[in-house]
């Protein structure tokens, strides 16, 4: 299998358009932002944008696309959501009705698609400073976890905050605190680490989505992230006609690198 | 009874330390920052400021005192953290020993006061907004409650999120959101509104401070913001050798208009 870990998102994306790369993209383009995806009809919009505003770690916007719009402005040139995902969620009624590759034929004038910040663009930052990735070594999907702490709710959107845990070494802790903060736009610090149970989490053997669990081992804590799949779970609640997600993993793949992406986006504030 | 409503800080200030004024400061020198107090000793300061960092909606530091001053140089001229509060709590291993309204003889030179963020800042701002606070229309400290959100540890500090509510009509939730969110350095936005099992608060009737509970009328949702109470709770689990903090509802009272603070945090910050 070719692998993706330093090709060029452009690269990538053409690849995925055009149905030669059907995979995750957890690992490709490394360096670069990949961010969640949320489509939904305008009528949804506010209350939407509520939800993002009042519960920016689990869903940090990267960029709101313009009504009937695929075509991101910001993230990346010549891109489109409708296309450029090697895997979309269909939620009719809040009810995963159909996963697949390409939505451009369900595309509608009153689409909106919200982009927020995922994880991995944190995970290169901390491989850089020595500290383990466990999902990446070996592999997997990382865990994710539903736990008993609800988001804000925005109009009709309300819901548990999902997290990614990581097994970071105890001695590792602060590092892990001090280096994920430097990026707020993609879920920035931990919520928590320590006693999974605290937050709600029964059995870390028994994760919500990401299978096998990520293996913990002597001496390290588990720490849990806000996960941009947070959304997706207040979808299922609120039921609206029509949500098109990203597949958990298979994510946009942005033109712009993890280390400006805070920059770029404070400069896109000012303009 | 004197009202101490428009009076400035300073004069307050000046009551407190002289004895004249040993109450609430709720409701006293309105539009002006007031402050939660947490002082102790320098060897758990680096635990106590990595807890402030990693839960800024509870904690959101104003100014970090220089190790053994009293004097803060940013939010008050002339002001002591030792004196100038009405009521402080002595906690000794966790456990508070002692409520009284002067520390000055238990000061000791390797003393760090933290100032943090307080509620009242923004309570104003609702209030300008035409949005009645009820704890204020009934003259009662406001309902605190401990929910089942734990803080992000840091150090040997960790416990719950302690939260203040406010009842707020249906239709000016989102204003409440709005307003608040303008002063992210007083706890900014509710972390939650509507049903308080969702963050395990059982009966809204049973406040863990503030009594009696703050009245829900109809049409009215509650709501909840994170509280400077928070880091009460993490002493209390810590167990430090000593700590000492204001005692809820008698706050430093600061220099600094309300709307002044976020823009001066900022210059500050910039220095």
């Amino acid at each position: 299998m070719q692998s993706f870990v330093n090709v060029h998102p452009k690269v990538l994306r053409e690849k995925i358009r055009n149905g030669t790369y059907t995979g995750r993209t957890s690992g490709c383009c490394r360096g670069y932002v990949q961010a969640n995806l949320v489509i939904l009809p305008e009528r949804y919009a506010d209350d939407f944008t509520k939800f993002c505003q009042r519960n920016p770690k689990p869903c940090p916007v990267l960029e709101v696309l313009d009504k009937g719009d695929p075509r991101p402005k910001f993230l990346a040139a010549d891109a489109s959501i409708a296309t450029d995902l090697s895997s979309y969620r269909i939620f009719k009624k809040g009810e995963l009705v159909e996963e697949r590759g390409d939505i451009s034929d369900l595309w509608q004038d009153d689409f909106i698609g919200y982009l927020t910040g995922c994880s991995y663009s944190f995970e290169d930052a901390l491989m850089k400073n020595n500290i383990e990735i466990r999902n990446i070594t070996d592999n997997h999907v990382v865990a994710h976890y539903i736990t008993n702490i609800p988001c804000a709710p925005g109009g009709i959107f309300t819901g548990p905050v999902v997290v990614t845990m990581r097994p970071i070494p105890e001695d590792r802790i602060d590092d892990a605190y001090r280096i994920t903060g430097q990026f707020p736009h993609v879920h920035g610090m931990p919520i928590y680490h320590g006693d999974p149970s605290r937050i709600g989490i029964d059995d870390l053997n028994k994760p919500a989505f990401g299978y096998p669990p990520t293996r913990v081992l002597p001496g390290e804590v588990p720490v849990f992230w806000a996960c941009g799949v947070t959304p997706q779970m207040a979808i299922a609640e609120a039921k609206p006609d029509i949500v098109i997600t990203h597949t958990p993993a298979h994510m946009f793949v942005c033109d712009i690198l993890d280390v400006d992406i805070e920059e770029k986006l404070c400069e896109q504030g000012q303009q």
